[in-house]
């Protein structure tokens, strides 16, 4: 496959909005004003033959009276005009397409059949089509938002390739939130012409890309998805929920998009094979994700914990077990070096409990120590609050809300999480941190994750997900040792 | 057992903080702030021989020399120190202690020793003792905060009793995120004296106890706690994680509160027999406790799910069916009604999907018709989004930031979700809604959270977790039919 068929899309020069509207109550008014808010700095021509102007551009009565021919055209048109409106672009030269409009295949026969004269429409002038049935796409890097909803996530490493446009679209804000930003996000939609693996052999070479997050409903051809995943994944990391795992899930998502689920322990065996590394949830995607950025994959299962609290080590050892890891005893050599650095009283067992007494200095030491065992391939770090070198915790309540203070803290935890991170490249074994910002307010927290992201740092929330993280980041280094 | 025990504890009229301190790396001095920082209205005796005042309070040298009597006792001095403290203590009149000092049985023998001497001690003069080895308790109805964090949950509904202070503390900061509050929250620690059942005895008459949340690695005496159990779930719901069901997770537990874990396929089965309903997760426990205090528990095992976007949709109801729901194929009469109601492309199918084109006031109708529907006993409403009653979304960056639209976004979400609720409870259904915030940035959905929890409602965020919400409840239901 060429991956130069997907210039005119991801990197439009200039965008026809097929279906532009003054209506604010129209999908084609919200969806030319977050093309605009998104700043893209290239060409928009609306196309509505009842409209002059729309949002102070200038609006065309067909596709043919543009001025030029647009790289790309939007089309959110009733679907009885969509078959028309490709024929036009055709004609016009126009070399990709996105068909937001429902009502195709994912409907029945008669859908299918005009969904047919669409992409037959579209392949005879050399046009690809995102769609139809979806919520467009995200290419940040070239500040072109084609979507519904109205936030604008920053450019970035994380690309999102989704059979579901509400699950790309919770992907990309939560990228946003945690100021890590994508590359590149598309809905595939009911996938006529672009089918999901489509997407993912131009991920594998893009360079901004590197990871690629997918929500998968089913296939239109499994053996050419998996062959092409097995391509991605030797270049960069899939981190896949597949949906429509139960009778239920299936039967939702044939309504959905028209996907045949297929077999739950037949797609586990084929993304075994392939690389794939499965999550359980959109939560667990993500904080897996980021984790990909920066931390390095373990050489094997066992696992260190060092906590600053008792119940977390427990539910953080329990759920490491569950998920296959040894929790290793710690080697004599390891308790007395750790002897060293924590109080009298800690509990020389693993998980390390980082008693009250610790020093931020002597914690980053102790996971030095940790790192060095030769019996421990990955540490989960149970909260960063011991790790921080902030002082004055007993202060007023005014001052603990200060904006000095609130900055200060915040950047106390970018320091911890940098450290670790730090410390987890140089020994080459994954440092994983699950934590409650004890001292912050919400809207510290949120700070907190987005500068965490600005630095593609990550902390997980609870326990259990560290341990998932932790999982997935093995899988994928077994298959790659493979 | 008396209950009165606990009126000098959670109800103090006094306290004596033993060990305070003028030292900022003290714990000593960090208890004292947070016990002034909180607002507690009662005489604070702060106790050390070297200092003469502290924090602006008059220290003293010994239990001994407080005039009066304190009603509690914070002992939070070196090990060796606290016998000798609680006789002083008994010697004075003080009827209970909070010993948060560690080094007692958790370290092995000679500390066992220690505590059962303090314990001796304690009985002997009738004071009762949280602890040892234990961060304390927020009683937020009296504004006492013997704590550790600098945080202070506000009153609410929520008890938290926990073996684990860091689980209490994460709990207690979620429940002021997210604005529910807190009746008490209490660490157990070793349970030298009061056991975890104690204080699960008080919580079933608390007034202001609706829900108990509680954290559980192994029991002192495992028939006492469950016949407890089987006494307060019958007054009010306990949701409960258990800990230390591995291998490695029994003897992490072993190691921080000397806990002897036991089966956990025994546990479970007590559990079963006692109400208790049990969460793999802290976030799973909040939702839960959440979702009781105003849904009523459904009557069966029949799910309808609506969604307002297809790949949600799908995952719910995997994630439904895998928990033992029946995601129920829709009657004739249900779907004759939707057509009314919904757009003329709708699926008919259950997940119902709310195409483009649903307006919230018929969204609230079609959740009437699924709750109307005698094959559905409970319903999952996947995003808020398509039920907002709000108009403008295709605005500009600047309005869309603005602190009215702000603030009218946070009403449209918390309005929804009350008339979904009162839906719920008018219907004797539960309506348990995930969803993204999508045009909400991370201070808006940090409000909206705030400003649900006030008036006791909740979301979830990801689908498998309001199938897991949906669980909790049905399981809870069946045991209070039998």
């Amino acid at each position: 496959m060429d991956v130069n068929i997907f210039t005119p899309l991801f990197k439009a020069r200039s965008v026809a909005l097929v279906g532009a509207s003054n209506d604010p109550r129209k999908w084609g008014r919200r969806m030319l004003n977050n093309l605009i808010n998104g700043g893209y700095p290239g060409e928009i021509y609306p196309v509505n033959p009842g409209e002059d102007r729309i949002l102070g551009l200038t609006s065309y009565p067909s596709v043919s009276a543009i001025p030029g021919t647009p790289d790309l055209a939007v089309i959110v048109v009733p679907p009885a005009n969509v078959v028309q409106i490709v024929r036009e672009c055709v004609a016009k030269g126009v070399r990709a397409g996105v068909v937001i409009t429902a009502g195709f295949a994912e409907l029945g026969e008669k859908g299918a059949q005009m969904q047919h004269e669409m992409v037959t429409a579209a392949r005879s002038g050399g046009m690809v089509l995102v769609g139809p049935n979806c919520n467009g796409f995200m290419s940040p890097w070239e500040k072109l938002y084609v979507q519904f909803p109205s936030f604008f996530t920053p450019a970035g490493p994380i690309a999102v390739a989704a059979q579901s446009g509400n699950v790309m679209d919770a992907l990309a804000r939560q990228a946003m939130l945690r100021g890590i930003g994508c590359s590149v996000t598309v809905a595939s939609g009911n996938e006529a012409d672009l089918h999901i693996e489509d997407y993912l052999t131009y991920l594998a070479d893009d360079p901004h890309t590197e990871v690629v997050l997918s929500y998968i409903e089913g296939f239109k051809d499994g053996r050419r998805f998996f062959d092409t995943a097995r391509q991605v994944t030797r270049k960069k990391p899939i981190v896949m929920i597949k949906a429509g795992s139960t009778h239920s899930g299936a039967g939702a998502a044939a309504s959905h998009t028209a996907s045949i689920a297929g077999s739950d322990a037949v797609f586990e065996a084929a993304c075994r094979q392939s690389g794939i590394i499965r999550a359980g949830s959109m939560t667990e995607m993500l904080d897996i994700g980021y984790a990909l950025l920066r931390q390095p994959l373990p050489q094997g299962r066992r696992v260190g914990i060092v906590t600053a609290g008792g119940g977390w080590g427990v539910m953080a050892a329990d759920a490491a077990e569950k998920m296959g890891f040894d929790v290793i005893r710690l080697p004599e050599e390891t308790i007395k070096e750790l002897d060293r650095l924590l109080p009298a009283w800690w509990n020389r067992g693993n998980p390390v409990d980082l008693v009250a007494g610790s020093t931020p200095g002597n914690i980053f030491k102790a996971m030095e120590v940790m790192l060095n065992c030769p019996v421990v391939d990955a540490v989960i770090m149970l909260s960063i609050m011991p790790a921080l070198r902030v002082t004055g915790f007993g202060v007023s309540r005014e001052e603990a809300a200060s904006e000095n203070r609130s900055a200060m803290l915040v950047q106390a935890v970018v320091d911890a999480v940098e450290h670790f991170t730090r410390l987890a490249v140089q020994y080459r074994k994954p440092v994983i941190i699950a934590t409650e910002h004890m001292f912050a307010s919400a809207e510290q927290e949120a700070k907190i994750n987005h500068a965490l992201g600005l630095k593609r740092l990550m902390c997980c929330h609870m326990p259990h997900e560290a341990a998932a993280v932790l999982k997935a980041l093995l899988s994928y280094g077994e298959y790659l040792r493979r």
